[in-house]
């Protein structure tokens, strides 16, 4: 029969799956002799079994737990519930993966009206011992019976007032006695039952709680943010309590073996004397440094300091430590590898490699790749950022700090820029028209729109700070004053974004930019020893090119052509295409694109200096570059010489029901070869040019939105006899290759025809996890969160890729397409190549290349690392412990 | 060496794969010592090649051209291009199936100006000879070089005005050589050459120009019509000229061993003496029926009912021919099996199997599914259609005939409905809310939208008379007039529209019913004798389920409720529902749908007396709900007592951008749990209530637009909860079973872990083939028209089913699926379920049931039982030969 519940003494240290990170810490500790309040574990599968049953434990593990009780209670020669010498434990969660503070906790279990006077007796503490009472009753009744917090506050506020005082601290003993009766009555009347004075009930009744904290909302949505799956469920670790606050040789302390925010090599934390671990929280009385422990204490500090050399040792990782010292003995309460931020990460990385502790491989693993984001981007210098506060919290859509003078359209902030003025842009929404506005302003701030909406996926691609979705503003674009908190806002005034906590601030605040020398070098450095994939970047703009080739980019897997139509520049030409009656109107119009497109190819291969460049050819529907309000349109009539009502049908023509599946990617190259042909001619032309300046391009064409072969190949015949047309004028020859993009689910599942055209193939994610789907991003905002709230989805598809869906039609794409083309070239271009948790994927799946936005680049290099070691493609190496990365 | 040219004498008949129908009949009759002018087949794999090799024939296959010619010429003793006994031959096309006037044909080639003279002296008719030679100088500069006809056409009438004369026939010989001057001069012009006097040129570009006709446009129309392969190619037919035109011996006739418009068992056609095919055609003698033959000649008549009656035989099928009687002689030019109507089709192949020819496998493989439609669906009484013209002629896109008068909204169809006035409803589109009227119509007239449109597709689903896209109609809507060719109609006159012409009639003409028995009811009882998928009905209302268990429908596949949601009566409640801010409002609401709901599914279940019913739950987004203007708006917002600005504001809040991949299908069930529960409640309390009137049903519950398990199991868990409740409160029991759509790409892709929950799986291919191609049916017209013509797309795949990429799906879902749950139902539920070559797909992949509108049900029938004959499935039977469905 299975076994779900474990002594401390009896678990194995390095089944974290099993026993959770805390529950396997302990009982390391025990193993390894430390002083650690004993207890046991119920094992995660117990967790998941309790959900299988249908949100019950079953008898079996009942039993277990009190057998597992019965022992501990021998072993500390105190009994539950007992008047002289009472028995209590803590009842804490304890996953896999660490998710601090999203699940419940219960302290000083065991109390009731008969143990809470052997507490009292044991502290001396009368006053103490019930104050533990009434805290356990309203934790118990919260957290475990969902009788609101609230109800028993408003009883201690009411207490208080008949007495005249302000602070709980003066409450008395008998005051507290007083309050435990209401307290009780309370608990009566929410739940038609008494107190459970049985301890084992409370026991109970409290591991259920812990399981069910598995599920609660907050946890969900932490686990989606992490990636941590549903199906792992938490351990429940029941531990004796020991008692920082039985006097002044009695205390309560938390400590990291390095300095969290820098990496330094220095124990680093703070004690209370006579406390528990909430008055440290509290923050009633101030803290020591651990060093000061020395002094007091010494042989406790000596031991505490062997103990934590030992901890970090054994377990080649900064720890986090928390420890009791209860009348002048230490326990260690848990231990685990301390967060930290990506400064520090990196340093202790290097420095544990330094100290021969680990290895270049291990140190990789060390590193969460998403946090390397927040060390790319200008930060807020942090001494000013302490000095402010925050007017209002917007969604954190794209990282990083951006100053400057608000901006109400993109126009002016192209306008203000173009005078070398700092703005941001705020507005209601984005739409495409917008794209060259957030390009030049600092930051973008939209009061509308998820982390998933135009503004937010733009200013992420193109590495731009961006806070979205912050309702709390106000706009008036026609009066152009914005109101924040009932304060006014005009264009002379500054404002400051946080791309990473979504903060706005009213004032400016001076940032600093990214460094990425010293540690950051040698660790991606290492990255790029062990990987397997390449990393390329998509980018649009010179600019963003070299933004990623300074960032270790290997090539452009992404450029979109259409990013440069929108510039206002080239839109008018872009719309005389549009409503070009003729094939022949069409190309004069394209004619005016094509020096442009020239040059926007030059430039970004002058900036990729012979890296390989993919060109994706035009992809959005023709109504993204055309007005559609009537003063609008009677507008562009008036530039363009046209009559409104033609100018009108002409825009309603375009009008598509579900533009996601509309009139747009390889479709418009079909219907309109003409501008396949310009832009064909762009891209070589462009490569002619930079050829003279020495730099040698393989240019790479990528046709977008191919679902059957004949599409592709009818698109390629034009590319190449444009392609071979211009070097044969030039009198020239040229390595060039044509690919698709596999975005369509038909093209994955018609691989092995498409491959006979194709000569790479890059998977556009975002579309091919639209099509399987069957939901467009823009409309899923509509029902995903209830999505997420029923556990229907774990995670968003369109920020983790669907490995099992989407990823099984990757796997077809792939088996079909070598299966034609056997070194046929598989990258990724969608938003997911940025996604560490994708870019293993597509490690293992035996993709090529994954392209990201430039600042994701150094996620990608590292996350490309660790899936190589994790599961050797090349040069296989010895078999590395698979670590769970829980900084 | 491959072979690509082959005498009569050497092709093998059996294999029209290679030397298409004509050449294998030909081979054939050849074989039997029939009189065939002698010549030789070039093979269809000639043709392929032909394409491959960038439309050039290769060297080898015109020396083996050269090489068949020259035996040919042996064998008759003449030789091209001679001045006294000239060689002449036919060109003609000749495809694996038959495509009569697709393709081009080139007559009396090897003239020039030697052998004409040798034509007139063997003719002893020099105007006789010269006039071919005109006529194959037009001909062969028209079909073969591309010069337009029009240009020789201007030379003759500006000759005829010169000499006063009116009719062609009044050239005499020397006009008609002046005129040939005249043309080669015209072709020099054109061509930059000289008219090409040697006759083996004239024949190598008459050999090209068939083969590239098999590629003009008609052809490729027709072929998408006909699922014909464009891979197939034709083979080119190179035969002996015979002549009917050398006096009163000779002649030309076309012949049918039985009549093609009844199917009656007597020889039937007409001949002209002294005549060319052409002057058949022409129209300008009368020809004599067959019969007369046997009075002026019955040697050849006697021989020629003696071929017939062997051609029959051996073809085992009416024989449609063609003969020449040149100088007393009688020659088969060509025989095959003879188109026929859908009445001729049934009564000839029950006749066949009636007369020991064939047996009712081979009869059921002799009828042409899709023909059967024209059968079901009330006609135009024939004499009142003969006497009278259409004004106007729009797209046939859903068959049968209307007759009423004009009706410019739903609304007023209904109305006037209700009054027992007949009406057909005339809109520029149709939308959803437009479904009850044209229900309540006769038929459905509209100006814009293809075979695809709204107005099409739901017709068809309906089974009502649908003409779409007539854009010759002008509709003044608040007028109340519509002009046809600039005659105005009003509501008081009467239009007649066929469906299945797309013609429109400006007057009334009498109808009558189809009729299901005789000969019909004979093939239909074959059909369900040797088939081996059943067939079901897409049905929402008692009417439609009654129907299609008149045509045999075996159960529902398909109801759709919200087409019962779109009712009068309903859609205030549903919009009540819509508008609702809370659970409890929408429960309100709903409570006012469920008795409505609750008799529609009562209804259901009575008209199919305890055949299967497939319920699908609430499918479509809810704007489609609501009205979108302003005004309408307004109007709606005073009925249920909202503020305009609120009711706006709802309204708004649902739009979508891409409403085909929004907020619909089960994704309104896991937001809305309560509208499932009502539904539940309404199918499980209809259930009850019809087993008091004895009827026992078990039904089946189908979740629609599941793309993830999970999302299956919340919808299915609130499905069991609601029906378990009904059941318990009525003290029942009853068997009923949950099953979803297959119509997200996810789901297909992950079928193994749906199974876990579906026990069947309905694939709606509609929406699978919009997610699989990733284009809207709505939006895909702009395109799709450039992908035939560029030879993209062979046919629509919301027509025909796309076999290779949905097919591909389908078949990874059917495996999936059995993997979990070995004995899972599968079925189609999608537009394509009515169409024969998707039933053969469905049959071959292992489906259990398709489901079709009930007009297809007999359709769906017969192609089951074909799909069975060729690749059976339950109790093997004797091989077949695998017909080529002709007919």
């Amino acid at each position: 029969m299975a076994k779900y519940v474990y002594l401390f003494k009896e678990a194995d240290g390095d089944r974290k799956d099993l026993f959770g990170g805390k529950g396997a810490n302990l009982a390391k500790m025990t193993s390894w002799g430390m002083p650690v309040p004993q207890g046991f574990t119920i094992t995660t599968e117990a967790c998941t079994k309790y959900y299988e049953d249908g949100e019950k434990i079953a008898d079996g593990i009942v039993e277990e737990i009190f057998e597992a009780l019965a022992k501990v209670e021998a072993d500390a020669g105190k009994k539950f519930g007992d008047e002289k010498n009472p028995f209590l434990v803590s009842v804490r969660s304890g996953a896999r993966a660490s998710m601090p503070g999203m699940m419940d906790t219960i302290l000083n279990l065991g109390l009731n009206d008969v143990s809470v006077k052997g507490l009292a007796a044991k502290t001396s503490n009368p006053r103490f011992a019930y104050d533990c009472y009434r805290r356990f009753i309203q934790m118990f009744s919260d957290v475990v019976m969902g009788t609101p917090k609230s109800e028993f506050e408003k009883i201690i506020d009411k207490v208080k007032a008949e007495k005249g005082i302000v602070s709980d601290t003066e409450l008395t003993a008998e005051d507290l006695q007083n309050l435990i009766a209401l307290f009780k009555e309370v608990y009566r009347k929410h739940q038609n039952s008494e107190f459970p004075q049985d301890p084992k009930v409370q026991l109970i009744e409290a591991v259920k709680a812990v399981f069910r904290s598995w599920d609660n909302p907050r946890a969900v949505v932490y686990r989606r943010m992490n990636d941590i799956p549903g199906s792992w469920g938490t351990a429940v670790n029941v531990q004796s309590m020991v008692f920082g606050n039985m006097g002044d040789t009695s205390g309560t302390g938390v400590a990291f073996t390095r300095d969290p925010s820098t990496g330094e090599k220095k124990l680093y934390g703070e004690y209370l004397m006579n406390a528990q671990g909430e008055d440290v929280v509290a923050g009633i009385r101030t803290p020591m440094t651990i060093d000061h422990l020395a002094q007091t204490n010494k042989a406790v500090y000596d031991q505490f300091v062997e103990i934590a050399g030992r901890l970090e040792k054994a377990n080649k990782d900064m720890q986090d430590m928390e420890f009791t010292i209860e009348e002048g003995r230490l326990y260690m309460l848990q231990t685990r590898n301390g967060k930290r931020t990506a400064r520090a990460a990196i340093k202790i990385a290097c420095d544990l490699v330094d100290e021969g502790m680990i290895t270049e491989q291990e140190a990789l693993l060390k590193i969460e790749p998403k946090q390397l984001d927040s060390l790319l981007h200008p930060q807020f210098v942090a001494k000013a950022l302490k000095q402010v506060k925050p007017i209002a919290k917007g969604l954190p859509a794209s990282p990083g700090a951006a100053c400057g003078k608000i901006s109400f359209s993109a126009e002016e902030a192209v306008e203000r820029a173009d005078k070398g003025e700092k703005v941001v842009l705020v507005r209601l929404e984005t739409s495409p028209e917008d794209i060259e506005g957030m390009y030049r302003a600092e930051g973008v701030l939209t009061v509308r729109g998820g982390m998933t909406s135009h503004a937010a996926v733009v200013a992420r691609g193109m590495g731009a700070c961006c806070v979205a979705g912050c309702t709390e503003i106000k706009i008036d674009e026609e009066k152009r004053v914005i109101f924040i908190g009932g304060k006014k806002y005009t264009e002379n005034d500054y404002l400051s974004l946080d791309g990473s906590t979504g903060n706005v601030y009213g004032e400016q605040i001076p940032t600093e930019q990214a460094s990425v020398s010293g540690d950051f070098a040698k660790i991606m450095e290492w990255a790029d020893k062990y990987r397997a994939l390449k990393v390329r970047t998509n980018a649009d703009t010179p600019n963003d090119a070299a933004t990623a080739v300074k960032f270790g980019a290997e090539g452009i897997g992404l450029c979109r052509t259409e990013h440069m139509f929108f510039a206002e520049d080239r839109i008018p030409a872009v719309r005389e295409m549009i409503v070009s009656k003729t094939v022949e109107e069409r190309k004069v119009a394209l004619a005016k694109l094509l020096p442009m497109q020239r040059e926007d190819f030059t430039g970004l291969y002058m900036a990729m200096e012979g890296r390989p460049v993919t060109i994706r050819f035009l992809d959005p529907p023709l109504h993204e570059f055309v007005p559609h309000k009537d003063d609008e349109i009677k507008e562009l009539a008036k530039t363009m010489g046209l009559k409104f009502a033609e100018l009108k049908e002409t825009v309603e023509g375009l009008h598509e029901f579900n533009p996601m599946m509309g009139h747009r990617g390889c479709r418009l190259a079909v219907t309109y070869p003409e501008i396949a042909e310009m832009q064909t001619q762009a891209v070589i032309e462009a490569a002619l040019a930079v050829r003279k300046k020495g730099i040698e391009v393989k240019p790479e064409i990528m046709i977008p939105l191919v679902g059957e072969v004949k599409e592709l190949k009818y698109v390629k015949d034009v590319v190449v006899a444009t392609a071979e047309r211009i070097l044969k004028e030039n009198n020239a020859t040229m390595e060039y290759h044509i690919g698709t993009m596999i975005e369509i689910p038909r093209a994955a599942l018609t691989a092995e025809e498409i491959a006979k055209e194709a000569e790479f193939f890059s998977f556009g994610t975002n579309d091919l996890t639209q099509m399987t789907f069957g939901f467009s991003r823009d409309d899923s905002g509509k029902f995903l969160d209830e999505y997420y709230s029923k556990k229907i989805f774990e995670s968003d598809p369109f920020a983790r890729l669907d490995q099992i869906g989407v990823g099984k039609l990757m796997k077809i794409a792939i088996a079909g397409g070598k299966s034609t083309r056997p070194d046929i070239k598989l990258g990724i271009c969608g938003e997911h190549g940025g996604d560490p948790s994708t870019i293993e994927f597509c490690h293992n799946i035996g993709l090529t290349y994954v392209s990201c936005s430039p600042f994701r680049v150094p996620v990608a290099r590292l996350a490309a690392a660790q899936a190589n070691i994790l599961n050797p493609r090349i040069k296989p190496q010895p078999a590395e412990t698979r670590y769970l990365i829980e900084n």
